[in-house]
């Protein structure tokens, strides 16, 4: 562990344009036998610490995109390496099982002392997978099953021999005429069944197939909010309102509505918690499961260790399932309805079911999250943060507008009107950030983020306002 | 490290029936969080060695099921062990980069060293994924988005504003109308997209929605091979015959033909060389996609490090994609022609592309399985395992028909009308073993499977059907 650093440096430095010289080789040297146009910085993590991240040209940033909001921790965090380091993650590397099928002595344990300890209020259940987007797609299936053995009459009803020989052709009625109902602008997931229903961009979704699945509106909020109440309200009326027409008239039902606590990728889009209230009641109506992808909101970094908490739900209604990945460094579903698990073995099955190396990472995330109390101080950083963003964008009132994420942690954004410039400038100046919807700037900072880091970042922000 | 054991036992010893009463303990509490109706064996890994399994009641089996097919190098392995204590692991343990976006310095390193390392003939490239299921969806995503390119006019032709619009409501011409076509008792895995393409079992499919793609026939040989010569090459025929049919015909048109060189969950089905060959000239002369699904074939088990290097294709003419994942603890798609990089950035992408950890994991299977010239002992061994099974079924020639797997190393199975008996007797009798298909039991060894394990395995084979 010698060439570990152990400590943060004082702050950014930077020695190189981007991306500099030695990254420019590894990205040659990558891209022949991986694709990295993607890529905007080749990193070396071994000498990265906590909130900064250096490239192999020696560059230091301070981080606060965060592998796109997935680090928990910062780099390098020592309690990690412990656990990586530990006897019971030999074991999960190196006899990796299947799961479902033949779990190990530990399994309970691990996912009760870990996964499920943070489990939202109401969900005492887990069903892991291997990122965000096979994690929708499995609450998903959960949610087909739940439906067609409502309509069959319950989980006693056997299958018909019609349904059992036209889904082997993916024909009605054994593979069904349904859908699940997202958000425009929403983002979860790019594989069949999670990219329909992601809508934030079109890069992410030509020339793949999609189901015929629909959406509603979200909200589009006008910020101040306390400027815009009337308004802002009418918007979530009519959100509301589309939603509630979709789930009745679409011509494949809507079997669950999935939404993000706040809608990241697509723009760092909010609503207010009467928003969530009103649909959690309204998809209870119909009998429409309702399902939080948490998967960039969740664990912290809104001040409160799941987004959705911001809603204040009644206790008996949480959201029906809720999507974890990222920060949790692996991936499930939470689920509290136990009829949610499918009435027969096998229906609901992979090989991996994620990866117990991964679950043993997320306990140890979580006991350090404890420790720490880093859930209270990224609401309170949060606050400060903001803060000073309030003051910067009334000094720069061109340059950063719609400022939001007031109450939300570090989990905050604006937009800029030269957004793509604002985000290359700003690794100049020693920050790395990201870009979200068409002008959004998005703060994704890790649950280990300071006042004394804000400090540097507002300072960065009024440099790179300035030089663009 | 002191409870790992470093020697395998003599051979299983069992001391309880199964499920035994730890193990029912163990499920009990599994199943309060975690869905355990799936579960044969709740297993001490840390206790299991090589290719012997403990369960939590001191039960020792002969594990010839290897977590479904995805353990290679068996339990506790001592190289594996070294390389899940490195720093590199630890690196990618706690500092998992968005690979795409922010490659670590030795990503190409770990890939060019790794993965690329045992690449199939033909193809230098790799898209890496999580699992078998996504692995498979994103060759799909690369087939689907290469195919329009084509019809688009090339990779430089710019998407209209037609189609970006469509697109978002997953509608024509953004969301095209097209298909992947696969095979009648196929397995592709259990997502939306791979899901379409599985076509083993009602159970997998039934109450998931379905994209309306076609499925061919897959030839189903009859054993002896030797005495059904004529018959066995009509079926193959048929099979092409009905693929071309379906390529020209199908409403939905197909981009891709994904085939397994062995269909395995579907029941272990064979097809020749032969018929592999004229299948991928067939693909060839209509400009559809062949893609190999190794997750199951790949990785030496066949005696080959790909089972497809078995159908002789001509060099210039390899799969156009291969996926890989199980025994090689990662996952993702092998491909050769650039085109198959979609023509811009962000297309194919994800946050986590894969797991570092995994793709070093697979760095060391590779060493490993060269040092120990693992491909060759396993080809070896299986001849060795099927001239003592062929003595066998002509022993019981009622309870082993169908013996398949010649010249495909420990990939061995064989029918049993007596199937689900056979398997729930194995554990009593020490062996832990699965099935597939209808009436399959299937052999999936380790690639560490020695003489003396299959000499084992034989005779407690022969208890078996003494007992059922």
């Amino acid at each position: 562990m010698s060439a570990r650093p152990t400590s943060e440096p004082a702050g950014p430095s930077v020695k190189t344009e981007f991306p500099g010289p030695e990254t420019k080789k590894h990205l040659e040297k990558i891209h022949e036998v991986f694709d990295s146009r993607n890529a905007f910085l080749v990193c070396d993590y071994t000498k990265s610490f906590g909130n900064y991240l250096v490239d192999t040209d020696g560059n230091t940033l301070l981080d606060v995109y965060s592998q796109i909001a997935s680090i928990p921790l910062g780099y390098n965090n020592p309690a990690l390496i412990k656990t990586a380091s530990s006897e019971e993650m030999l074991d999960a590397l190196v006899n990796r099982p299947t799961l479902g099928a033949f779990p190990s002595h530990n399994w309970s344990e691990v996912i009760s002392t870990g996964i499920l300890r943070v489990a939202p209020k109401g969900l005492d259940k887990v069903f892991t997978a291997m990122a965000g987007s096979d994690a929708n797609e499995l609450a998903f299936k959960a949610a087909f099953m739940y439906r067609r053995q409502h309509e069959r009459g319950g989980p006693h009803v056997e299958f018909t021999d019609e349904e059992i020989e036209s889904c082997m052709n993916n024909q009605l009625p054994g593979s069904p005429q349904l859908s699940i109902l997202s958000f425009r602008n929403s983002f979860h997931g790019r594989l069949f069944g999670s990219l329909s229903c992601t809508r934030s961009k079109a890069i992410h979704k030509l020339d793949i197939p999609a189901f015929d699945w629909p959406q509603a509106t979200f909200p589009q909020l006008k910020y101040p909010l306390e400027e815009h109440e009337a308004e802002n309200a009418a918007a979530e009326q009519a959100s509301l309102d589309e939603v509630e027409h979709l789930i009745k008239t679409w011509r494949l039902p809507p079997v669950a509505v999935i939404v993000e606590p706040i809608q990241a990728e697509g723009g760092d889009n909010h609503a207010s918690p009467a928003f969530f209230q009103k649909l959690r009641a309204l998809t209870k109506k119909h009998n429409v499961l309702l399902i939080a992808d948490e998967v960039q909101t969740g664990v912290g970094s809104t001040g409160k260790f799941w987004a959705h908490e911001h809603w204040n739900l009644p206790a008996d209604s949480p959201p029906d399932m809720v999507t974890f990945a990222k920060k949790a460094q692996t991936a499930g579903y939470y689920y509290g309805n136990p009829e949610l698990r499918p009435n027969k073995a096998w229906r609901q099955f992979n090989t991996w079911m994620g990866d117990p190396a991964r679950a043993i990472l997320f306990r140890g995330i979580i006991d350090e999250i404890e420790r720490l109390d880093l859930v209270n101080q990224t609401a309170r950083v949060g606050k400060y943060l903001f803060g000073k963003l309030e003051v910067l964008a009334k000094k720069y009132p061109q340059d950063i507008t719609n400022l939001r994420g007031k109450d939300r942690g570090t989990f905050i954004a604006f937009d800029s009107p030269k957004r793509d410039a604002f985000i290359k400038k700003s690794k100049d100046m020693g920050v790395n950030m990201g870009g979200c919807g068409v002008n959004g700037v998005r703060l994704r900072p890790m649950l280990i983020f300071e006042e004394k880091h804000a400090d540097i970042l507002i300072d960065r922000l009024e440099k790179i306002i300035n030089a663009i």
